[in-house]
């Protein structure tokens, strides 16, 4: 629908799109679901049972406004300070919040493209300019074009969306070391990956490590996320965010998500094995595969028609992500679902050659 | 806790204290609370059964993003369009995308004063100026000063916090008639008033009315709010908002929530009932009260002394607010609460006085 924007809405915004979200099918919909990076088992039990105990009086009064129950399990496992994790209504609210705090109008954002296609709103948002660097050869990281960039903030997503590729801490250390601004590390897929970056938190006081309990805990529609920073970061960053942004619920059914690692881990585990293999079946098939370290892949089509595969694969009633960007369109991301999915999925690619053969 | 800021740190961010909220105390405390506007009866047994039967599906998927379930019962209660509602994690979450979509930095935030301690720091938050105007006589609506501030935006919380005082439609709509700039209109309170200005936001495109669920339907835990307004002004806030804002056992619960209204309404009966007879019975303990139309009222000390009554009562288990702000130094704000809460507040200012007159 047009709207004339209101000329009291600020320039920047009447100007801008704003993000598309993926796909998502109305809840009666039958179809394989492998577009938005959700974890395809359900929460574990035990956080079923945390909300359903959760009791009227938590929800008449005013949550605590740092959700310290969290932030006190989690400083646990993780071995660090309270005082280093702020709570967010999922990690895109600690994104914005770092967009706010690190980014001002006319300021900087820069990270390697392609990546997770909120980055260039954020800075949008904020008035600012968007640098992008293109990553190195193998999907490596682009360590002095990034810090050529001089900017305010450099996001970093590892693993990397939509490539799955992952850069190891070593490198984003050299980052870290040679860069003056922020560098934000977005672990929204750390889980699925072999190592993660949170140690270089508590050596370099510009770095931050955010992380999502949408896929590794399979609570995409609660929204909870958190950082982990130096205090001294984090302290700045509690003026910046909603004063109650996280609810009772979501704190508490958090909790429990994080007391169950077992139940998280073994749905992990899956998700790498069935990354392996459909890896390997693409392949026997002539796609070409990136190695992934997230719960999806990118997968180049054999004749490189991203496009056609995506629109075949959703008649089949399969949904995968096709991204219309420069270097992308002669592939498709696909989440690792369960087994039974994946099957679908190699069917349904399958039944799209023979197609192609028989036209 | 002192911390060095870091340089990477937005300046207006670093320099600012950031909002305090309203004290709570732990969950094991017995305390009679009275110093956070929360309403005293649990949320409706729709809402606890909606909560204990949401699907480990509904959590783990993405939710929609707009919260269209949400949407469309509210637009058929309010007799409004769909697209003219915007769905917010609490109503703090609206006020700060507002403010983001329509205050730059170098910009100018206008309100009467004392307001809601909320919008400075949203202005500063924009880096953003502040031009207070003192509310006119019997805390009318101070019309001609507000335009002549030519600000970007006014809020205007009606009823208004601290005072609980209401400036009634006919008045506002002169406000929006004459101003330019985007007009709030902050409802946190509005279930408890004689009147709103929802109508107003069909006449003039530059009103917006917030709503909240933490006072009206006793769940301040949940973090649930929303915006009314002409749908060009939601399309842009559109683009402001995090993708996925609200989570879906919020938008599930606001929703059981307003289908009943009769147990809301007995709420909001109670709390009128005795915030009159509070009212009456402090007037004739020597107390001057603001006529309030919200769900607190906001006394004057007989002998002026604010800070000593809320530390007296606080003593005895009894928690209201004190704001140590010019004009307020002399008052304490005192949320109504069950019968026997509101006895209780009665009998330790008796108490107080006792013990002064022993003195």
């Amino acid at each position: 629908m047009f709207h004339m924007a209101p000329k009291f809405v600020r320039p920047h915004i009447r100007q801008m799109e704003g993000y598309t979200p993926g796909e998502q099918p109305s809840a009666g919909e039958r179809v394989v679901k492998l577009n938005t990076n959700e974890n395809p088992f359900p929460p574990s039990d035990r956080v079923m049972r945390a909300i359903r105990e959760i009791e009227p009086e938590m929800l008449r009064r005013y949550p605590n406004p740092t959700a310290d129950v969290f932030r006190n399990k989690a400083a646990k496992l993780l071995g660090i300070e309270k005082n280093m994790i702020l709570t967010g209504n999922g990690s895109d609210d600690i994104l914005t919040i770092a967009a706010r705090s690190f980014i001002g109008a006319g300021g900087t954002l820069a990270y390697p493209e392609p990546t997770y296609s909120l980055y260039p709103i954020l800075a949008q948002l904020a008035d600012a300019k968007t640098v992008t660097v293109e990553w190195a050869g193998d999907w490596a990281l682009p360590i002095e074009a990034l810090v050529a960039t001089k900017a305010d903030a450099i996001f970093l997503a590892n693993p990397n969306a939509p490539s799955g590729t992952f850069v190891p801490p070593s490198e984003v250390a050299k980052l870290a070391e040679e860069f003056n601004g922020l560098l934000l590390i977005d672990e929204a897929y750390a889980d699925f990956a072999e190592a993660n970056c949170l140690s270089l938190v508590l050596k370099y006081p510009n770095v931050m490590v955010t992380r999502s309990f949408s896929k590794a805990y399979s609570l995409a529609g609660l929204r909870f996320g958190y950082a982990v920073a130096q205090p001294a970061v984090i302290h700045e960053m509690m003026k910046v965010k909603d004063s109650y942004n996280c609810d009772a619920i979501s704190a508490c059914a958090a909790v429990a998500a994080m007391e169950d690692q077992e139940y998280a881990a073994r749905s992990w585990n899956h998700i790498k094995g069935e990354r392996a293999r459909l890896t390997e079946e693409l392949r026997q098939l002539g796609w070409s595969v990136l190695p992934s370290q997230a719960n999806f892949i990118l997968a180049t089509c054999p004749g490189g028609r991203g496009r056609e595969t995506y629109l075949g694969l959703k008649q089949q009633g399969i949904l995968v992500r096709f991204f219309d960007k420069p270097g992308l369109t002669d592939k498709i991301r696909i989440t690792i679902g369960t087994s039974q999915e994946n099957n679908a999925l190699l069917g349904g690619i399958k039944g799209l050659s023979a197609t192609d053969k028989a036209a």
